[in-house]
């Protein structure tokens, strides 16, 4: 244990990283899949099955979380670990994300932004500032800069100036989060798909200083391609000694060329909320358990992984529950998605550490490539 | 183990008594309390963590298996043990009841019933020898006779008509079971709330001979009075050394004062279902985890319970993710109020075993009486 935030990076195999985060809750093994817990949750999971899973790390929603059930609450039980009974790192987001894509109302200036909640529509405001002292209140291990991101389609204009926006914020966001051992700060690059801009972003940001960098702007709509063409150059812009997280993303395919790219963080709630609308992910692709092919199926999801929905439940069992809405077909197939999801970031550091990084994503293309198991005739 | 079923009576206490029935799938503790399963899984929960409750035997829905998955279905994917990854003793009930309270359209005739699926309006037919086809097709370990409940208020002629009836079908059961070794048939005792019906429904089964007996016709809204005044009296009228299950009971006080009363056995959907509503069951009673004066509460629910929700989780918790409507919320309160109930359960049988039954029943409705914690200032 550390009373620190330290990146170490163990070893690199082309743009690919892996090393380790060290934090007084624990380490934080990268590339890292941080799954989401929006409410102080993963949804249909208890945490000690989510820490099953090897997840190293939580995300949490401060936009969701200020409004219900509020930061100063959260605070006054103990903090988010201990509110929501998991006592590893957790890294919130600032909410600029959320107050664009959830909030109604919305009224942004160069202090912040005034919104009215999804939830009961009462108003509330976020500024560098005061979304510093919510995460700080929530007890979050690692801070996210206060960011906005513009809806798409956007001018290049409206994202420079946006991101302009953002950097003033990131300034903010660093002076107002001071001095907290133990605790992490990261800066949130900006810019769109424009090189230069991408460029400008990452300056001002290393510029402040924090501890990490994230690549913010993407998984946005923007579609695979143009993702990994900002991801070519991006992450060279930030600096190879700390870590950096791809915010959002992703399909598995996402994460492994990010992870190709340089990237040692994601987070997303594909395999969570897919879970509970009756997708699986596996090694071959997605499957929907929906289907009526899988009702007499007496085979496990995949039958080389050691999840439980895999190692107790027949495709039989899974159908069927999703078709009755029981809870225990979300809680199933959350619990196989998440865990898929480590296995594949695991196979990723493993790979990237022995130099065969290359081989491995062959490998993984190459199953999807087969598809899922043939129905039973 | 043992390749048998069979009950041994260790204690008495009064009219209440202690035992363990022996099946080739386990051992049920007497007085049981039997978690409802309806369709292949206990909601909310995961089945390992139903037993990790003290729950030695679910119950499963006959009448829900038939329509969706399908017993025959159930029958391909391995029996019901091997689908819902269960693999102790199972106790189906025999449809008749869910036929009368929840199919549209139905025909009652000296053969048996006809009725809609309440799921998508498909015609089906129950009748003793189908009831007894579809328990076996399950893998039932303790399968039910198939009985008619008349819908209340019913008059005393309808009552006695309807007992007939179930008398009749309980000897077509009992001949279409057939001899199933390590599988038990249990009659169940109709009557309504007439002490000569009763005793006159006993005598038939008991001519026929059954390897349990249950106390039907009871807990369907004729309330804890006339319930309790019907268990003065008709577990007496049935044969001591066989298991006395008492269907669809229920809170905990009418619970204790069925065991009191000679009760061996019990399920109902209560403990899950009120978890999934945001009602706890408590030695002091019932607490609603919706009301507002939770919402500070760093407390558990019980400091005296060793359940997850109460070992982990404040009252302030429990209270945000029931009214986020995460499915952590009822997952989190069915496992205490199952934990609860089983909690309770080990409680008489010790107590019975001991001959204090009288003391722990008083301590029972003092801790209730008390009402649950004050609200903090």
């Amino acid at each position: 244990m550390t009373d620190r935030f330290q990146f170490t990076l163990n070893a690199t195999d082309g743009a690919a990283r892996t090393g380790v985060i060290d934090t007084p809750r624990g380490q934080i093994r990268t590339p890292a899949f941080m799954p989401v817990g929006t409410a102080a949750t993963v949804k249909a999971m208890m945490p000690e099955s989510v820490r099953e899973t090897g997840a190293d790390i939580l995300l949490g929603n401060t936009y969701h979380l200020m409004l219900r059930p509020g930061a100063e609450r959260v605070d006054r039980l103990g903090g988010l670990h201990r509110f929501m009974n998991w006592d590893r790192p957790i890294l919130t987001d600032s909410g600029g994300f959320q107050v664009m894509s959830l909030a109604s109302l919305r009224k942004l200036t160069e202090e912040g932004v005034t919104f009215a909640s999804h939830i009961d529509g009462s108003k509330h405001v976020l500024t560098p500032e005061r979304s510093m002292e919510i995460q700080r209140l929530l007890g979050s291990d690692i801070v996210m800069a206060f960011d906005e991101c513009p809806a798409l389609p956007a001018s290049e204009e409206e994202v420079a100036n946006s991101m302009r926006l953002s950097m003033r914020w990131a300034q903010r966001s660093r002076d107002a989060f001071g001095d907290r051992p133990g605790h992490a700060l990261f800066g949130i690059m900006q810019g769109g798909v424009t090189r230069d801009l991408r460029e400008e972003s990452a300056k001002a940001l290393t510029g402040i200083g924090f501890d990490g960098y994230a690549v913010g702007g993407l998984a946005v709509g923007e579609g695979q391609e143009a993702m990994f063409g900002v991801l070519d150059y991006a992450p060279g812009f930030l600096p190879q000694d700390k870590p950096r997280y791809l915010m959002g993303v992703g399909k598995p395919d996402d994460i492994v060329g990010a992870v190709q790219r340089g990237i040692d963080m994601m987070d997303c709630v594909l395999p969570s909320r897919s879970g509970r609308t009756g997708q699986a992910w596996t090694r071959r692709g997605q499957v929907n358990i929906k289907n009526a092919r899988h009702q007499d199926d007496p085979r496990p999801l995949d039958e080389n992984c050691t999840c439980p929905a895999c190692r107790s439940y027949s495709r039989g069992y899974l159908h069927h529950v999703f078709r009755a809405g029981e809870m225990i077909s979300g809680m199933l197939l959350t619990w196989h998605n998440l865990h898929y999801y480590q296995e594949l970031m695991a196979g990723l550091r493993a790979a990237i550490a022995e130099g065969r990084l290359d081989g491995f994503v062959a490998d993984f293309h190459a199953a999807r490539a087969e598809g899922d198991i043939e129905p039973l005739a």
